[in-house]
């Protein structure tokens, strides 16, 4: 599966189509495409944190959804149709206080369906914090 | 299953532990506790919508997070460790611009896991913009 | 959302479209059909049991998958091509000795996609011992 | 994280304690135990076949959730008492006639909860036709 978006273009889409997604600063970016995989960073900031200055649930969450559209998009090309249809997260261990990675493979691509597979984990550790599966419906294409 | 606090006292509790559900703005309120069951509001703003002023996925998440924590919280008090393991959530239809109510209720409450549903409807809407079921991991008590 | 199918209809359609579910026996049942709704019924035998005689996993698993395409065939009429896209089963206690019942209930009946929520409990008992949520992928109609 | 279970080992607890699951034929082998994974085969019989000859969804679950007990049972021992919480399941594509091979990878072995990933696929296919993810408590060591 090669992509058909580069991590620039895929950016500018985002920046365009989706604002709300850096409303209250940048926290996401998108960090590397490659085939049949995204990686998303979230610089978590204030917002984001619980009690202990570690990432919230709900951050995780909307970080596994981001890294699904992004690994989708740079697949299928610059369409904001995707949408959500499933979202499924483990949450595993209490992430560390920092920046955390989410690094999306596409399962499949179909013709109505994607499904995507995510791991979340702190920069530079072995051990997810999170893991997560998505599926989009994508347009006819 | 009989509630042990108040929607004042859930309230004042998340307000005290989680203040940062309220970051940007006071979003979220808890509006009824029952046997069993929980009602929460988003009263979305700005950053929680998406082109089209709808509610985003990643907000409902959110609700339906909190929702679970809120029904948990009411059932066996204030006990800030309880924390989600697991959130599977089906997005069913594009909200209306407006509030989403999240009703959320106890599947099992248990020794150390519980586990509740969730729909998310707009208000006053019966057909549900999203199901979600949420796990969480509850302390001994 | 008017069911479209009767139970003999249904059972009539699964006896000749899928014989392989009664393959050693004829253990499920369609006990009813309603607006929106279904009940199948799983007689256990012996290859469902786990040791002390509940039903295992896999078998109500199997019963959720059942239940919920039966409610979707009901409700769009005799068409052997839905499948399943994703199943979510969370296990909520050991089921006694005995028949499961399986009621499901859609929450979503789209053009691509159909969603479900399934409760499995013991015949006459009110909790649940497990609930599970499917989606099936429907042919355009 | 070190298996302590043998193939074989796993293999002889399996037909000790669950003899259901080979009801009707012996059709799941344990092939490999590895640190943090193990594979289990799935040799379909009629049972667990569609018309067309694929395997059924159900089979699939159940190969799922069984690979997912033997890759945590070789790494805590032989403890019969786990028992599965959670289990969630996408279905990709529909697989060709013939074996399955369900690959399951340890996510977190905590003192509670133990998570774990499945990806299923023909035998010596690479694009998966189901991936799964599941949750099982443990007891306490």
């Amino acid at each position: 599966m090669q992509p058909v978006m580069t991590v620039d273009e895929v950016t500018a889409f985002l920046d365009r189509e989706f604002p709300q997604i850096h409303d209250g600063g940048r926290v996401y970016a998108v960090e590397r495409i490659a085939p049949g995989e995204a990686v998303v960073r979230l610089s978590a900031s204030e917002r984001h944190l619980r009690p202990g200055g570690t990432v919230s649930g709900p951050s995780m969450m909307a970080l596994a959804d981001l890294a699904a559209y992004v690994v989708i998009l740079a697949h299928i090309g610059p369409v904001a149709l995707a949408v959500t249809t499933n979202l499924a997260i483990n949450f595993l261990r209490k992430p560390e206080p920092g920046d955390l990675i989410g690094t999306c493979r596409l399962l499949k691509l179909g013709k109505r369906l994607a499904v995507t597979e995510c791991g979340i984990a702190g920069e530079g550790e072995i051990d997810l914090v999170a893991h997560a599966t998505a599926t989009y419906s994508v347009p006819p294409r």
